[in-house]
């Protein structure tokens, strides 16, 4: 914990505040009052070149004038002032920053220069910062607040690294009609330093918090941040956004904080290998990431809905099914129990639909406890508890009719403004069981604000109040993976080197498909039969010996992609045919071309699987449903390398035709030893050979239960990754 | 228009009550209140066996003592004196009702029989009646609201027929604060009399209403609410949520309204066939009704984004990108513009983001005025807009600074209160450009609450706000989609008749499949060439007509489902294995079977076409991709029958493997005026052949360019629906 940067950079003695005056208008004098009237109780030390006292306390014009080192310097000052200040305070011995101001990477190369200033500074002074161009931190158990809005009262549970500044200050009053209150929260704007990895691995440890949530427009470190993530996710959830994968998503992220972002594909898969559910809105991320931070863990998928409205029952009934939720018809004894207490036109069978009552003390407590300990289901969805609200809004049209009371006295006196039962707020935490709170009413009725002061989260949705439900289920089913084990590399295959130094000698840039498939034997890779030649008398011996009917290929580094150009002959069924194609394959490729005769695989089911390098990431693995389909349903899922046997299982379990790996139409089911070990060794392969930028294998044949590769494509790069 | 019985129903010029008394508990009570103080102008008659007078209005102990006959009954009286009231109510000449009550068709068998018998007495006495289980309806021209809370104080735009009462009386205070208002509602209840068509009509003409908003948990009559729909959506946007089609969402909508639901899949086809937009959450169903509604027309899909918060810049863009929606990169010359009036580190490139930045005048105003004039966007989404709500939020931490001048004062003198500047709220109407708000603050800020007072929809999720421009793409969409042309029947085949007389006679269930292919080609579809036989040397005679390879298959209507039983024999190649084949097959099928010799086709391209009938829908025709990946994918899609060719069409564009109609690898684009063919031919053998419950074509096999039926299943019923 003492090795992340922000443990100190989150918990200062003493703060400097460089860019505060005493002018109200101003971005940073807002943001020292926020962390002054917030309450944070450490020194705090105002930096300004002219004025003798700062909101109240001394002012110094320099860091150096300080009558202590403060751990914790922040910066609001402009872009052109930052080095020579951080150069200050990295002289009188200050360690941390926050660097607020904007106008650094994400602007061009001039504020790149800058920004690798400001980094190389903060190295010889052993300085770590967050930002620049961000919004500062939260920290409630210190009631520390440098952003541009008042935070909670209360201390929160849920963490937040965010590359948008605005989602941990602009949406604070959002967030606090909702009930959401932060742990810690930071804004990592454009990560010169500290960045959002050490941001994760922080909240990881951080015992305050119970759930994080990341707003992710790209990763720097992706190596790390799965390894980092795949630690914290078996005990502690982990929620992301990621819009980085789009061509507009990630122009705006570029023009935002310059983050270098990566296709959807690469991040989705990612973030289920590290355990990390991922969300498209920032609502559900608040939402889902404060339901997994305060309800206990859900145990099964059966969800007891009780309401006293039809349309919520069942749009909230739909939606549970629709995300892989059950919500199971009650036993009969049980809805005989819940008859005594609802009309007889009424439903018992769950959903509960008490239909339109004001009963509140049986929607929000007596039925819910009974539905609880029924045994019957795993969570509780609760909408239309409603008092004040609804008794505010009936009040103008009924004012006449009670004698024209006040609103005040009609809330007191009304004989529908009964006490809220005890207990009514605690079932969650006595029945160990997730309840969430659909509503159309908010904070303004008494009911909802209970709910919110009690960490009961409540959604404005029926449907949204379901959907994060799925998500309670979905991290169930992480925590129930098998723990991550780490994967040894096998020792480099000889033969694969030198068959790489030959050709990168040759200057190819790919393998051509029989060396390809040579050094993917070498790791254990099943390819087909085959035999090159460039006569056709050794040709037909060869299809002799492989037997009828046999595919005939070009092969030729140089010829990558072979379909559609007539090098390429499938189901030649005898020796005459054979002569007249290996004829044609000739001609077709303008020379004297090697010709590949391949034995003809007759499975009919065909995946693929492949390897590419991102950028920050390093060696991906592919796999897919492949042949004629592979662009049409691009059912595809990636993984990071290298990847353990678990990690291939569910790659399978991935893709949507997961169903094809099965017994299927009376074929086989698919030997996945045979097809995670290709996988895994396709991980491998990249690691061991830098030199290789990819791997297509395509498609890989399930002949009989044995998946072979019949095609397969290596990609060489001089500039290596 | 005066043809609908929710003409009279919404504008009365009397009302009667029955189920009001002076008790404010009482729901009929404070609907009755409701009726009254939220405006409504015509003759107010309360019958109550008892009382005087009832909520200051002279009260009647029975229908037949009151001094007019009223146009409306409204009765919210226990279930049991509904028949006896509704009978009374006949006798006098009131010819329309809202029965409230529940306690009918949705408890089970005795009330069913009640709601059968209300229905008796309604058709004798010609009454027409919403409900019953129902809230009522809501007409804002009239100020005429029967539900259990106020309604908004200004006429609404969105026309709403709802499965659901709470989703138009629950949700009112929810609406209010969204800006959002009904132009008239319907509560349908159990649609015993007058059903969701008929409100859907009825919406459709009233011109009070811009847009249509359906909350469906089942359709009663499919097929009139395809036509009625149809002819609505080319000059009126509809947008409907469907929760009937998953088992437990089907449950609670028995229980809730006795609605008959049907798949997901039937109303999904339906409502893309009617041109309805589709929507899956109740937020949605009013977010984009309302943008429809108050929206000039989307003329193309670029829109242009600006915010104050790189944050929401990226999620919109993002969402903009996953939905079908561009955020173009602005032309130098508008970035250039822009630029003068943002900060240098700030981003004029789309988003424009001015980063954090309290200019208001700029950001809701100079720019999109800017970006709509610039003729480089279609539409605009603006987040960030916000003052008074902010300075709320700040006034606590500054106050001390400021001279504890009250907030008052502070909102007022303030230097950051300036007035906000003419024009900012009628940028959408100046420009005929649709504007959409998306904001982290609430109507307790002055923009918001100036936006949500002039009809500029208001969002507080970022990317909701993105998904509601794509449902105004889709809406245009369907403006421009060609106009429905009724399809004329062809005659019936008399051979086609003659087949299933003579198959129904014979008490079989199904047609073989050589019958079913007859029957098919009668009406045009293309089947494969072949010949049925007993005999092998028929057979042999058959196949060297046909050429090899040959197809071998039992063909015995008891066999429907012949693969896995080895009761075929695919690429036969010559007539030693023809021998062998057609011996295998008598010995599998276990006694003596006419065997059907077929051409075998080569095409690696496969599809299905099918029919099925749905209760209340009738016979409907599904187009798909066939073969080994028909269960994998499940890409269908469906419509009703008759099909125009425009039908057929949108059934290409509908199935995700639409890319393999087209030139694929090498292969011929399908000619899609055959495919059309089969699936309109299919769905008029339906309406033309009543006796046939279903039909399956699958595989259909793309030969060259050339579709045709390899096989075919037609299934036959007793029971005619």
């Amino acid at each position: 914990m003492m090795g992340n940067p922000l443990h100190l950079l989150m918990n200062p003695r003493s703060i400097a505040v460089a860019g505060a005056n005493n002018n109200p208008s101003k971005m940073g004098t807002i943001q020292a009052l926020n962390l002054l009237k917030d309450g944070y109780r450490g020194n705090f030390y105002p930096i300004h070149p002219a004025e003798k006292t700062v909101l109240g306390f001394a002012a110094y014009a320099a860091p150096e004038d300080l009558p202590e080192v403060p751990d914790l310097a922040i910066m609001i000052v402009p872009s052109k002032a930052i080095v020579p200040l951080l150069e200050s305070f990295g002289k009188i011995g200050t360690k941390r920053a926050i660097i607020i101001t904007a106008g650094f990477k994400e602007t061009g190369a001039a504020g790149l220069d800058m920004e690798i200033k400001i980094n190389e500074i903060a190295r010889q002074y052993g300085i770590r910062f967050v930002g620049p161009n961000c919004m500062g931190i939260i920290n409630s158990q210190l009631s520390l607040n440098t952003t541009v809005l008042p935070t909670a009262k209360e201390p929160g549970l849920l963490g937040f690294a965010s590359q948008s500044g605005t989602f941990l200050s602009q949406s604070l009053p959002y967030l606090n009609k909702r009930g959401i209150r932060f742990s810690k929260a930071v804004s990592m704007g454009n990560e010169a330093n500290i960045n959002m990895v050490d941001a994760l691995e922080y909240l990881g440890e951080d015992e305050q918090t119970k759930a994080i949530i990341l707003y992710i427009e790209g990763i720097r470190d992706g190596k790390r941040f799965v390894e980092v993530a795949r630690r914290i996710t078996p005990h502690k959830p982990v929620v992301a956004q990621y819009v980085g994968g789009s061509v507009s998503g990630a122009r705006a992220g570029m023009s935002h904080t310059g983050a270098m972002a990566g296709p959807d594909f690469l991040y989705n898969g990612i973030f289920k290998q590290a355990g990390i559910i991922r969300v498209n809105t920032i609502e559900d991320l608040y939402a889902h990431g404060w339901t997994l931070a305060t309800q206990p863990p859900l145990k099964g998928r059966r969800v007891g809905v009780i309401t006293n409205s039809g349309g919520p029952s069942s749009t909230i009934a739909y939606t549970c099914d629709a995300f892989g939720l059950e919500v199971p018809r009650f036993s009969d004894g049980l809805q005989k129990e819940i008859r005594k207490h609802i009309e007889p036109h009424a439903s018992a069978s769950n959903p509960v639909d008490m239909t339109f009552d004001l009963s509140m003390g049986k929607l929000a407590l007596t039925l819910p406890e009974m539905m609880m300990k029924s045994g019957e289901i795993d969570a509780l969805v609760l909408h239309g508890a409603m008092m004040s609200g609804y008794l505010k809004e009936i009040y103008p049209n009924l004012k006449e009719l009670i004698g024209n009371i006040s609103l005040d006295e009609f809330l007191k006196v009304g004989q529908l403004d009964r006490k809220i039962p005890d207990g009514t707020f605690d079932l969650s935490r006595i029945h160990k069981m997730p309840m969430l709170i659909s509503t159309f009413f908010d904070h303004e009725d008494n009911y909802i604000q209970g709910y919110l002061d009690t960490n009961n989260p409540v959604f404005y949705s029926p449907e949204n109040t379901a959907r994060a439900l799925a998500s309670l289920y979905r991290y169930k089913q992480i925590k129930e993976r098998a723990p991550h084990q780490d994967v040894a590399l096998p020792k480099i295959k000889k033969p694969a080197k030198e068959m790489i130094s030959r050709a990168l000698t040759r200057k190819q840039k790919a393998l051509d498909e029989y060396e390809a498939k040579q050094l993917l034997a070498c790791y254990g890779i099943p390819v087909t039969k085959e035999t090159l030649t460039g006569k056709v008398e050794e040709a037909l011996a060869a299809a002799r010996q492989i037997g009828y009917p046999v595919a005939l290929k070009a092969c030729h580094w140089e010829i990558m992609h072979k379909s559609g150009k007539g090098l390429i002959a499938l189901n030649v069924k005898d020796e005459i045919q054979l002569k007249k194609e290996f004829k044609n394959i000739q001609k077709n490729a303008g020379k004297k071309t090697p010709v590949l005769v391949q034995k003809m695989l007759k499975g009919s089911r065909e995946f693929l699987a492949g390897m590419t390098r991102y950028a920050g990431f390093g060696p991906c693995v592919v796999f897919g449903l492949g042949g004629v389909f592979t662009e049409v349903y691009k059912d595809t899922t990636l993984r990071l390398a290298p990847l353990a046997d678990a990690d291939a299982r569910e790659m399978f379990a991935d893709i949507r035709a997961r169903q094809l790996l099965d017994k299927f139409r009376g074929m086989e089911k698919v030997q996945l030893n045979r097809l995670s070990q290709i996988l895994r060794a396709l991980g491998n392969i990249a690691l061991l050979h830098p030199e290789i930028a990819e791997i297509d294998l395509n498609p890989i044949i399930i002949d009989g239960a044995e998946p072979v590769v019949a095609d397969a494509l290596i990609v060489l790069e001089s500039n290596i990754k």
